[in-house]
């Protein structure tokens, strides 16, 4: 018999009345002194498990049902009916229960019922799906994910995949994983005794990616509308809540764009991504809103509804210095924000997500747009409340003598980069794009307090396991 | 004015007669002696330009239109008019033309709009997206892409990010890449001598993934149906037009399932993707099918119509010793088939896709669920006519004294995999899943003969170009 998914029973098809199959794991099982066992099972399709039915009458009532512990495995066929209890409009009463795995030793078993703290979970991330928390959170991080990929193909941008494994450092950020196989027992050295990279698998050093920017820039210049999502990587040493040392992001590029174009397309996205995901997983989002953040579905709706502010960073610089607060960082224009002044302006000042837009050009990277004030560039950060910096975007440089001053004026050396030159040589036109870290956003959307609880498997300092 | 994209525009949206924007590059240009220029524009959102007449009569139309060259960038408005041509539908009589880039130098331009060889495009990776072929390429891939991920959405499959960085060797394959922050000048060495990788970024020696399938069966466990898309790695110094050192790979994961569930999934998927791509891309698919490979389309067409065979790997074994070819390498039971075993069987035998199923356990991997032969285990390869593997997948292992033997059997130690046996500990469920080589998929879709060819910028022994 075919077997239907407990979302799509919920969902009410097939209809109450008639016959069903499931299968997934039990969560919890309560037995009543009149001869009955109610199971919870779950099939991860949804937040919520099914009701299960069992009569005493069922064959191996005693010697299985009875036996019935969380996460054991299950496949039931029984009849839908109405439920008698309330919160759920369906359960099932089982003609057929076979158990198909067992939990060794109940007892001991790490994802027992009970309440477990996102540390613990955490030290046993193969198994926290099994719960309530990091299913949801698995659901939305789907659901986001899928999302942002049907943004982008409705309006006719290419997916491209961008290289992982690199020999230039993008950002000139220094904070980069080595990729080798050399034989580190045993290093080949040139006749300076340094090691020499023409031996190593791609002939020369390589690194993890910081981006995917430069690469999908030549796409953007001749496909006119593309974006990458994809693993990212900063071997920084930091022991956070918002940093992983892997992580996804989402960069899209324009052509013929200016940087209010650029910001035009992240607030469009950021809108259409929580619109989907409170439609989409109503569920989930209303178990984050009751257990892990109050404001989980408010946030999203009220950005939904919200004009984002836009403001210069002069302006916004000016704000912070006469705003009275007291800053732990002092504010000064030329400075680099800091959480706290972004949160600021984001949470108290405007109360809404905030575009500061035209950055000091010595705190951004060369291939930002010069402004014709000789001082900034177009560079923007969206700061949402709740989270501070959650997108940062510029135009990019696309007049060659510009950027090739900029290069030398920050030491980059361009024989590694007359690619990226070469675009700016041969049918250049204004463009620019933005990153979205895409686990920043699933802690954002879901009120998690850290970031290693939406990822499956995190990647920090000291910590590589599973 | 709003701009609209050529692809829109050759659909009907806006109307002959409306007046209409567009933002591109100049593929080629055309003076007739009338007076008019005819230059045919594109913007990579389809693979036909629009045609853009340009009366002598527009402003800079000496200075500016008659030096347009190829590849240079053009911001045009004008009214749109049946084409008097063939072969298009629509052109537009522009009133006003831009140049927004110009070309440098346009005699060295690289991409000019004669045939190229495959070798030059790949050393011009960043500029190769111009051309009809990268630019089909392009389209194609991520239209594959995006099927790919709502074939699974429809379907309530989760999407897994499963993590790129590892310390475990899934396979046992040994081909890895090393991923270090350790100073290569200067290694901390333990009191034996031997590199210290605890003083690592991750306090251990780590790697890139050859595949996610261990860390997403986690995740199948309570979620029951969920996929992996992402990029893998192998450092192996294959130099061939199959192999890269870096590809991306699809891995889907079904509880509740056998080995002829996941063989069933694997069919409908891949009928699912060629249909779309048919349906999708017809534009660039006739391209590949009149410039690339006259089966591009047929092929696709028979295998979406075809009932996939399926055949034990031993009676596919038994067809090939009787069948009478001359084969480089031998054929006996136990053999890893070759490529040539494989066409064979898919190409000349049965004339379509071949699913081979139940191969000898020794040439496969420890987690692959034993069969009650005691010889062979529950493995499948799909063959298809024209490439020979596309799919390579299997029901894993959940009888965790059946999986701990087989450990044992091929000396993998037990205590870095203890969270994998887990999985078998509690509530274990049959599943299984496949993987397949994306980048494969687009040369087999496309024809290209070169797998380097449709990977924006291919890392492969030697080469880390861009």
């Amino acid at each position: 018999m075919q077997v239907s998914s407990i979302s799509s029973i919920l969902k009410g098809t097939p209809e109450s009345g008639q016959k069903v199959r499931v299968q997934g794991w039990i969560r919890t099982r309560r037995d009543s002194k009149a001869g009955l066992s109610f199971l919870a099972v779950h099939d991860g399709s949804c937040f919520d498990p099914i009701q299960v039915v069992v009569e005493s009458s069922i064959e191996h009532y005693e010697s299985q049902v009875l036996k019935l512990t969380t996460g054991c495995s299950v496949d039931i066929e029984g009849e839908l009916k109405p439920s008698e209890g309330k919160g759920q409009s369906v359960e099932i009463l089982a003609s057929r229960l076979e158990v198909v795995g067992w939990v060794d030793d109940p007892e001991t078993y790490p994802m027992s019922p009970k309440r477990h703290t996102f540390e613990y979970l955490r030290e046993h991330a193969h198994l926290r799906p099994r719960t309530n928390v990091s299913g949801a959170v698995a659901r939305v991080r789907n659901c986001l994910a899928h999302a942002i990929h049907r943004f982008f193909y409705e309006r006719e941008f290419l997916y491209v995949h961008t290289p992982l494994i690199t020999a230039s450092d993008c950002e000139g950020a220094g904070e980069l994983f080595r990729v080798s196989t050399l034989d580190m027992q045993n290093l080949p050295r040139n006749d300076k005794g340094a090691v020499d990279y023409s031996k190593d698998f791609f002939g020369e050093e390589t690194f993890l990616t910081v981006s995917g920017q430069l690469n999908v820039e030549s796409y953007c210049q001749s496909m006119s509308r593309v974006y990458t999502f994809g693993p990212t990587f900063r071997a920084e040493n930091s022991n956070t809540s918002r940093h992983l040392a892997e992580f996804w992001m989402v960069e899209p590029e324009i052509a013929f764009a200016d940087l209010s174009d650029c910001a035009d397309l992240a607030e469009e996205m950021l809108k259409y991504v929580f619109k989907a995901v409170l439609e989409e997983r109503a569920d989930d989002m209303a178990f984050f809103a009751q257990r892990v953040d109050k404001e989980a579905i408010s946030r999203l709706e009220s950005i939904i509804n919200a004009s984002f502010v836009r403001v210069d960073y002069t302006d916004a610089i000016r704000i912070l210095e006469e705003c009275g607060e007291k800053f732990e960082f002092p504010v000064s224009w030329g400075i680099d924000m800091a959480s706290e002044h972004e949160r600021y302006l984001a949470e108290k000042h405007f109360k809404k997500p905030v575009i500061v837009m035209n950055y000091p050009k010595d705190i951004k990277a060369f291939y930002m747009r010069q402004n014709d004030d000789g001082k900034t560039v177009a560079a923007m950060d969206i700061l949402a409340p709740g989270i501070g910096e959650i997108v940062g975007g510029s135009q990019r440089e696309e007049r060659l003598d510009r950027l090739d001053q900029r290069m030398d004026e920050m030491d980059i050396p361009k024989e590694h980069l007359d690619w990226y030159r070469d675009l700016r040589r041969y049918g250049t036109v204004p463009h620019g794009g933005f990153g979205l870290g895409f686990d920043r956003l699933v802690t954002y959307v879901t009120g998690m307090a850290n970031i290693r609880d939406v990822i499956p498997f995190p990647r920090t300092p000291k910590n590589v396991a599973f």
